[in-house]
């Protein structure tokens, strides 16, 4: 992997730039549409490349792991081969799914057992042996094993746990410097910075993570039910350690306007469920504000869901069509809408790239945060 | 609308037609992929005619109605602008779904009164209200309202539905005839054969059906759990009465195998959720039998889900990734699945055409029926 810096904005800590990959190139800052069990729920692979034009998506290790399985992963020369996307792809360590999706679990020193959500059977996961399952996951981007703290957390916890996690970090590297890539092309290992939202925590991690000297670096543990304040507060400490020659991932983060508030603390990659599940619950973002189509008054609105987009699927069917189809709990609905969400995303920092590098991301990042929370 | 014969089989009653609308022509035999509330489930328009290259559509009354509301699809301009799709489109009557559907019904000579599956509400649909429904929504070919007798049905029964139906297509008629198109093209009525599995109420509803020289018909009442030779024999009975120069309209059939015999027994016009319902639960048709992707066997097949077909989705996914997604109750699942059932009905159906035009249809129609229904 190989990141170059294009541009940096003079009013913020805003950059563009450009990740290398062996399945290609990244412009930063980017979203990443999460691909949970290997698909963006609800979109075609095809649409992804072609009209939502995602460069990277992410898998969950988690879901993968148990479903299909890594034998089948394998057999198929990864999940690229897998599931037919020929782009990057990051995977997450699997640690937030068996923090937030499993009952049954034991987090000790060595690592975690957790009960599948799918059959009840039992699992361990330890650093060493997430590093082997991304390895045959095959992603180019993988991420260390950590605890995820939740919000609230007291100190002491938090404290404790971001020990744990430092460990587990050495761990997790030592794994991967010592193993190899599967497929014949390269992965690289982002360390995660942790430490709940307390200030000394955050910052002694970012130094502990900056130290390991991987290609780029993540920040986890935030998006987790803060107040947005806290978490701009956190990343700022944080991108402030971080060594700026690399690119920095804000792990589940998280609304337009989060985004952008983010990219101008420094942040190059994000990723977030919520443009696909609010979606699938009529909750469409834009860069006017925010639309909830089951409301009323889209029930005889014949315009296009977004004449401002040049998604196809936004100008050929109507917000009274679409409102229709989530009321109606239609399929199609939730394909129109997650399609709408993600392109919308992926037009969001594209948007802020173009201004970065134009000089005017400041400015247009003021206006659009004013506008993105309006409820239309 | 018109209907012109193109070729005619020599060794069976098979023939090749095309039936042209103001939304455009359809080349029979023809299968249409049933729209039920104004969508083709979890696919896209632009795939249907594009990728399915469907050529008519099927959009279900009793649906539509309930929900977006006669009142929506009115202001949208009817069915057509409202969903977008622009070839032609054929609705049923929504006595088919006020017989399976709902519980509280009572039908009597006036009509049929029913609650809401959706809210429980009371609603009458009446010959000619249903008429008038019917034209508010805007189909090119709209459907007589009829009873559909379940299957088995004693004969006495059967006899009486039958006169009532004829009584119920006589103030059909009657209302459709004295109303206009709402949007300025054409819309045509046909009528429906009933008579349960009884020949000879089968060919006395066929005689009072061709009598109202209508132009084209419908065989209903068949496809509802009879044996498939019995339903052979009533399209037999039927197609030897009905109109030649006409279209001949099976209704809610079925596998392909039943609509190769059919179309050997003369029937141009065929639909059935079938292709649809099945590909969510993993049943694939394909030109060599019948694949239950969720079968262990397919778990590691990496070849694509169907190397015979020219669809972009057959051959970028493969068969295991798509047991993936079926198992794992991913959308992009049924996704995968419904876009290769409809492309191979409408695959078998133009197949067909082209084996009667070229003179080579019965020898084909004999080899297919042999491998159609064997399990892979
Ligand atoms: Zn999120
Ligand atoms: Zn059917």
């Amino acid at each position: 992997m190989k990141f170059k810096l294009a541009a940096q904005d003079k009013l913020s800590k805003a950059r563009a730039g450009e990740i290398a990959t062996d399945h290609g190139t990244i412009q930063t800052p980017i979203f990443m549409p999460v691909g949970t069990a290997g698909t963006v729920k609800s979109v075609h692979q095809r649409e992804l490349r072609d009209d939502i034009k995602a460069q990277i998506i992410l898998g969950n290790t988690y879901h993968l792991y148990l479903r299909p399985g890594l034998d089948v992963i394998e057999k198929a020369g990864g999940l690229h081969k897998f599931n037919g996307w020929e782009r990057p792809i990051l995977t997450d360590s699997g640690g937030y799914q068996v923090y937030s999706l499993t009952e049954v679990r034991k987090i000790k020193e060595e690592g975690v057992t957790f009960r599948s959500h799918i059959d009840g059977s039992k699992h361990l996961f330890t650093p060493e042996n997430v590093m082997d399952t991304q390895r045959t996951i095959g992603a180019d981007i993988i991420m260390a094993f950590d605890e995820c703290t939740p919000y609230p957390c007291d100190y002491n916890y938090a404290r404790k746990s971001l020990d744990m996690t430092h460990r587990w970090l050495k761990r997790c590297i030592d794994r991967f410097d010592n193993t190899e890539s599967k497929y014949g092309y390269s992965q690289t290992l982002f360390p995660i910075v942790q430490g709940s939202v307390y200030k000394d925590l955050r910052k002694k991690s970012a130094e502990f993570i900056a130290e390991q000297n991987r290609e780029g670096n993540a920040i986890g543990g935030l998006s987790v039910g803060e107040p947005a304040e806290e978490m701009y507060a956190m990343t700022e400490v944080v991108c402030d350690i971080l060594p700026y020659e690399k690119p920095r991932y804000l792990m589940g983060v998280g609304t337009p306007i989060n985004i952008l508030e983010n990219i101008a603390l420094g942040i190059d990659m994000f990723d977030c469920v919520m443009p696909t599940r609010n979606a699938r619950n009529g909750m469409l973002f834009t860069r006017n504000g925010i639309i909830n189509i089951k409301n009323e008054k889209w029930k005889d609105d014949f315009s296009p869901i977004d004449p401002d987009s040049d998604l196809y699927s936004d100008l050929v069917y109507s917000k009274a069509y679409l409102r229709h189809l989530i009321h109606s709990k239609e399929i199609l609905g939730a394909q129109i809408a997650s399609l709408h969400n993600l392109h919308f995303y992926l037009w969001l920092v594209k948007e802020a790239r173009e201004k970065i590098i134009s000089g005017e991301f400041y400015e247009w990042k003021n206006k659009m945060v004013k506008v993105l929370g309006q409820r239309l």
